[in-house]
């Protein structure tokens, strides 16, 4: 993406935030303005902004051609509706998680002035969702399926939340409850489909076409989803920590990782029995038995396998799109992810 | 309201339970169809469930005739939308109130197997109400106004619930933050609109109305759920509590209720200063002294000066509307509220 364009995706912010801070639905004081701009600039736009500009992205690649100044703001607008959905699941996340950090700075919640304001903040992040898009989308023909598709897919990562607390919050801490179904499961739902699926979604919307013809298009997105997950659980242990920018906590935190459903699948008895007692300890010396077995298991080159397949199975996929367009944007997402360090 | 009536609003929320546990938007497996059973069962059905009959109720009143079975289907749905809605909001608010009980059983969030799990528990009721609207409304001609009107009532109520939070809670406890004006818009847009407005709106669209055309109704809604709110406050300290089903705390919660601000604005000097030092701690014997200054400044006669005003604006305001039918709508509402005990 051109430097001007990501320029002009930034600029989008600033006019977003200003329209919400005076939103006449809502009657504002300075106290509540300060408050929320304060509550948005803390929480939105400090990722990578991925999913956002892919919105822009796509909508370029669809179109083919230059995007006019109103394709541009509409486009980052759509953009800017995922990052704040982002935005809400990571406060509320961070909360339930009682995580410390977030891109580098304490969690929102964790700021001495907000404790468990933050859950407000969350729904109200969640809340602009709706306002930026009925103040900008609201005569256009796509509109309802706009609407439509944003309630799906926050409704399908709250449900891929849920199985991921459920599977491994309650009761007690069992490795038997993991295994290739449910991490995809969990990772289908909780990151593929607002991640991946939902950035082209709305650029195809604003491109006047029907997503129910798209099924294919959405099956891709799910399975590069899926796939980028799978990169991240085996980056967590096998990356570069100065790379990926953390050291990852896969095992001491009992997560249900690729690498460890992988571990049980090809696991003999004596080597289960051992991951049973050995994985979600918070001990170094647990948490390097794991990774010891992760090493015996050759799981480096099975994930590299995994790639390999992925990718060519993808890019069949891709190729047997009937349209160039479309191509063109998956390819430049599967181009983005394919073998990535970080 | 017939007891027919009321069995058949019963029944729909078993109706809507089902589909949800069954939404093919996600992979159910049996943990997360009970889990989601089990948290439904717990917090949507347990209240009074005022608002969701109210919308049968105005429906009815609107037509002015018998009800067909679809209409008791669709305008209970909508009923139930509004549960769910508050359902949300109640988890939630228990979470960052660090509540204890809710309708007679201990919050969701206390339960030793749900803890923080109960935040996406909140998220998921809140995404079920598009599920419900979409599953059930999809291709009404109001459909597009149902889905934007239960969007800005939430947003409404966020913000409602922004400003009690950063008033309440935010910094030292400091009573010259609180005023009528203040009280007056933490009522309106944290209980109003969605208790009072959003309602009668639901069945205005349900039939065919145009709520653009409707601003009235809704001054008078709001006005009456402001209202509403006031009764709560005032019955938290004067009401009795066998009769109300609970014991207020308000004063020692340091609440921003209608009786404090009441008192802040007939008090003199020295009555202030008393107020300052008593309002908000939690031993006895100041909750006792604030009662006392609420004595002596005869709030009780304050209050029904307060509410024969209002009951007189509201049925001028009422009576002054072109349609019979809305008026028996309003004068429903306003039947049920006035001078109640509990």
């Amino acid at each position: 993406m051109s430097t001007d364009l990501k320029s002009k995706f930034l600029k989008v912010y600033d006019t977003l935030k200003s329209e919400l801070i005076n939103d006449p639905a809502f009657e504002f004081d300075d106290d509540s303005r300060q408050w929320i701009e304060k509550m948005l600039d803390y929480n939105v736009p400090g990722g990578k902004l991925n999913r956002g500009l892919s919105v822009v992205d796509s909508y370029q690649l669809l179109k083919g051609g230059e995007l006019t100044d109103d394709e541009i703001f509409l486009s980052s607008a759509l953009g800017w509706c995922i990052e704040w959905l982002q935005a809400y699941f990571l406060v509320l996340d961070d909360i339930m998680d009682e995580s410390h950090t977030r891109r580098g700075q304490p969690c929102w919640f964790r700021l001495p002035k907000v404790g468990m304001i933050a859950a407000n903040d969350g729904i109200l992040l969640r809340n602009h969702v709706p306002r930026i898009l009925k103040n900008h989308f609201r005569g256009k023909p796509y509109y309802v399926d706009l609407v439509d598709l944003f309630n799906e897919v926050e409704f399908q990562t709250a449900s891929g939340q849920m199985i991921d607390l459920i599977t491994t919050l309650v009761g007690e801490k069992d490795l038997s409850k993991y295994s290739l179904s449910v991490h995809r499961r969990i990772v289908q739902y909780k990151t593929a489909y607002y991640s991946f699926y939902l950035p082209v979604a709305c650029a195809l919307l604003m491109f006047g076409e029907d997503l129910e013809k798209h099924a294919e298009v959405k099956n891709v997105l799910v399975e590069m989803g899926t796939y980028f997950q799978v990169q991240d659980d085996y980056l967590d242990c096998f990356g570069t920590p100065e790379v990926i920018g953390k050291i990852g906590t896969d095992i001491e935190d009992f997560k249900c990782s690729w690498l460890v459903v992988k571990a049980l699948e090809l696991a003999n008895e004596e080597q289960k029995k051992f991951l049973h007692e050995n994985y979600g300890k918070k001990d170094p010396a647990s948490v390097a038995k794991v990774k010891e077995l992760y090493h015996t298991l050759n799981l480096q080159a099975v994930f590299e396998d995994y790639e390999a397949t992925s990718y060519k199975k993808l890019n069949t996929s891709i190729e047997n799109h009937p349209s160039k367009a479309v191509q063109a944007v998956l390819k430049s997402f599967l181009g983005k992810i394919y073998k990535r360090q970080k």
